[in-house]
């Protein structure tokens, strides 16, 4: 059955269709039926997990509850709905070790114990792909401990996914774009410093021997693609252009990085790379060419790992790189100048990168959302309205060490509690304005003692806004604020400003185009801005930029080896793309 | 002239006798005039302190501004008092280094550029003795590093120390029970653990070599003080008895520990076995004979350095020895066992040493109060209420770590704001009650980063109370506080309670009796709790006791090597145990 069958079938058909989508829960059906019809699968399973969103709690309670056991006793009995059982089948469950299945009734019980319903996994990933018996064990321990109503949006964020493969196998969808994206993603990250392959885990930082891999496939993917030219630059970007109909076309500029953070995640920075990538293959193959060329860059170093420098690939683009740094030594000793000479990189020629922005439409940058907001919404996307600006200091705060028994309370001068109130009042001042956002990070009393009142407290502040005016006046009000407790406190405290960077607002006309390319793949248009800094910030400075962020699984963590994002959104981001590219080329005239 | 031709002087000429002791303010001279006459030299030191105490800040603050700089201008071109001029002499000024003498004068720059007054530090100790050079420079340099009010109080405080000195001069006397005291406790402070002695701090550990050479020392001292018997027993406690009239004459029981924390003070436990030592070298030197013995114990240990057991000196007296203690091993590997047979210390004989209470009288100590109270109110003496209830916990708050950027300040579990509410909830519930403290003394984000919101956050709490049951109460609503924060935040917390001592309020009768005593020095009574442990929590289970607190100098610093006493003080320490001695001979029938 296709989605317009659905459409057109009577209401008493399409829920018969729609039954089994939710396990055992006919009112979500119900209520999505009438909203018929539906223009993509996507505003289908939208409609269905904001129904499950504004249901009571206790429907959810419900419909979680509903579900079986994995590997339990109605798999045992054969009593598992026909969706079930085949996925808990596909998942070789069956085939569970008799040590597999004693540990998995083992959790099943504490993780029933703990959060009154069963543990909700979608063990299914793209093609036939899918979560090992080992890694399903796995997500099982960690997410037993995880706390009670997290772990309840985490159950129903793995209903939706469940549904979202169930109405793909029912309408024989694939998103082939999306996993395209995937497969990419899995093997780029099959690159990783020396050390960090035998631990397993992702890291590549710049100019390694796995980096310059990546380089290699990049480029190679990039041909494949059709790209009319690849390259990789002084500072080691991958660069592909598919040319526009004219060779003097201008330029639309798209990417991201694809170094990445220690034990990092296989999507930050490069689904970026991916997306356009696999937009410009479908443009390709359609044999289409638009009046714009695309240029896709693989920026070679974002995240600062290896020196301390970063953006060292989107700031060559805007001729910003510190010649100081090539002298700069990683923890082996190795200056960046014996980096890039053993890597074949010229610094000389990093001063040429810089572009020329009356030849660039723009910039946009595709990238993992690295935060809980999309995923806790049950949004595949999300347009970004800024790029917060930020400030972040050091600092500490001088009390009185003191005897914990023998000072009475209005003697103290705590240096703990000082800092105690500022943490507060940051979260507070914070949370008055939407998308600003106030950190103490670091927090700790050098060598506290139990029977100690604090005479020394370190901390860290991290304050982010989505302009600077924001960012400032939420600056001036914590530092004023800790000024007042010092001084009510007879406390002395000295603070460090560490960095500074400035708002990079979207670019109206541009955060308009991503909406309108959220809006054409059949989910809702959700605002946000970006509190983290991204390769867009560096391109704002000579050319208008706007950002789309891609939902991120497993509660948004980013950094981290369990980042994730599903091939249906990454094919929805190339859907955005390429719609993003049509409405700029209906936009331009016709030479 | 005398503290009586003092009291029966004209008005004028007593003014003029008590001109200089306070530095050009005359006004403190005009204050206490008209309250002659004074029963001690101590009663009108208080009334002076007392009025510069009461006395506007602008006052207090031309007060300190009458004074020299030290090694400044004046004194160079000999403007000085006569009075300041003989204390810089003798402070060995004159004879300063060419270098010593600029670092002064930078000192002296920095300090008023900072507080706006001049370094004020009383040079003299007793006989003569008193800072040299160095100490002055480094007491400088410490001083220089305070908060202005803190650094306020104790320019004051020093300013109260120098009109001593001043009266002591004019009215000829010497605290020569106080200097016996002083001197004990400096020749006791040469013995330290091995490896401390080269780093000059005193650290006296159970039964070390350094530990032992104290024991020989007490035990020198009591034969010479005329105690009749002098032992070291099972467990190393050293034993003095001064018999009564008669042989079955019921016994005081008082005395201290000798050990010390590592890098201790040399007052700390130690003044309460000077002080009664040399009360009773008093009364044998006069020949007095009480209707009860005076039984001086120098507790072996209380500290809990070496080995995880505390109070083992005054345990032994109540037959708490726990033989389970044996086997624990120290840093170094010995059991204690081990080191008990090295020091001919035989812990079978350990019970033997439980005392029968029907034989005492009950039991006093002195100690240094170990806190700011006494020398914040300018008093040389303090009785105690009640040594306070404790209990301690480790506990640890989990929520959920996340980018610091791009996670929304609603949908964060930040761990370490959850434990600074808790923080600022005890601090304020604690100074809802005299007497009553809580302290989170440990607080940490462990491998907090600046970019990154807590999900962990390690803290502890240390609570007290001068009764179990405002103790318990305290504990229970901090308790409760942490429960309603973590509910409200989503966070989850354990908590481990470590330790729960109960309160040991003075026996009313023996509380007056120090009272009592206190009055009859001349300084007026005050009344204050035991935020610390000290021996006296152990005999309390056992028989009447309470305790007298004498004021720590340097802020009332104690388990640091700033921590000190005067001479003094001492003085009326050890008059104050010869009048509760007094009051209880009289006290008694006369067989």
């Amino acid at each position: 059955m296709s989605l317009d069958t659905l459409n057109l079938a009577s209401r008493e058909d399409a829920l018969t269709w729609l039954h089994g989508l939710y396990e055992h829960s006919p009112w979500v059906a119900e209520a999505v039926v009438d909203r018929r019809p539906y223009a993509s699968a996507a505003q289908l399973r939208n409609a269905m997990a904001q129904t499950v969103r504004e249901a009571p709690r206790d429907l959810q309670l419900a419909l979680l509850r509903a579900h079986p056991e994995l590997a339990g006793k109605l798999a045992e009995r054969g009593e598992l709905t026909a969706e079930s059982t085949s996925e808990q089948l596909r998942a070789g469950l069956k085939a569970c070790s008799p040590e597999e299945l004693a540990r998995l009734r083992e959790l099943n019980a504490a993780y029933l114990e703990k959060f009154g319903w069963p543990f909700i996994v979608a063990v299914r990933g793209p093609r036939g792909t899918g979560l090992t018996r080992a890694e399903i064990i796995a997500t099982f321990e960690r997410r037993l401990l995880a706390l009670p109503d997290a772990e309840f949006g985490e159950c129903l964020r793995n209903v939706h996914r469940i549904a979202e493969l169930r109405l793909n196998d029912k309408l024989g969808l694939e998103p082939v774009l999306g996993n395209q994206v995937w497969d990419c993603a899995e093997l780029l990250a099959q690159h990783t410093d020396a050390g960090f392959d035998t631990l397993g885990q992702l890291t590549v930082t710049y100019l390694t021997p796995a980096h310059q891999a990546c380089q290699v496939q990049l480029q190679r993917w990039m041909n494949d693609c059709g790209f009319d030219e690849v390259t990789v630059d002084a500072v080691g970007n991958v660069v592909g252009v598919y040319h526009g109909k004219s060779p003097d076309a201008p330029r639309l500029l798209t990417g991201s990085h694809y170094d990445t953070v220690r034990n990092g995640g296989k999507y930050d920075g490069r689904l970026g790379i991916f997306v356009p990538m696999v937009a410009v293959r479908e443009l390709h193959q359609q044999g289409r060419r638009l009046p714009f060329a695309i240029e896709v860059v693989g920026f070679a170093e974002e995240e600062g790992q290896r020196y301390k420098a970063t953006f060292l690939g989107s700031g060559a683009l805007i001729g910003q790189f510190d010649t100081a740094w090539l002298d700069q030594r990683d923890a082996g000793g190795i200056t960046m100048r014996e980096a890039m000479a053993e890597a074949g990189r010229d610094p000389s020629l990093v001063p040429s990168l810089k572009r020329d922005p009356s030849k660039y439409l723009g910039f946009v940058e595709v990238h993992i959302e690295q935060g809980p907001v999309l995923t806790e919404l049950d949004l595949p996307l999300g347009v970004v309205t800024s790029i917060n600006g930020s400030v972040r200091f050091v600092g500490e705060v001088t009390g009185v060490a003191s005897h914990a028994g023998t000072t009475p309370m209005d003697r103290r001068r705590d240096a703990a509690t000082a800092v105690a109130e500022l943490a507060l009042y940051v979260e507070l001042r914070a949370a008055t304005q939407p998308g600003v956002v106030g950190t103490v990070g670091m927090l700790t009393v050098p060598d506290g003692s139990i029977n100690v009142v604090p005479g020394r407290c370190q901390f860290s502040l991290d304050l982010r806004a989505g302009s600077d005016e924001l960012r400032d006046a939420l600056m001036n009000d914590v530092l004023a604020a800790l000024e007042r407790i010092a001084e009510r406190r007879g406390v002395l405290y000295s603070l460090e400003e560490t960095m500074r960077a400035s708002a990079a607002p979207s670019a109206p006309a541009w955060q308009l185009r991503w909406e309108s390319a959220v809006v054409a793949t059949g989910v809702p248009v959700f605002r946000l801005p970006s509190g983290a800094g991204h390769d867009a910030m560096k391109l704002h400075e000579v050319m208008p930029q706007a950002m789309l962020f891609v939902r991120g699984g497993n509660g948004g963590i980013s950094h981290n080896p369990l980042e994730t994002i599903t091939s249906d959104d990454a094919q929805l981001s190339v859907e955005a793309f390429l719609h993003l590219v049509d409405q700029l080329a209906e936009a331009m005239p016709t030479p």
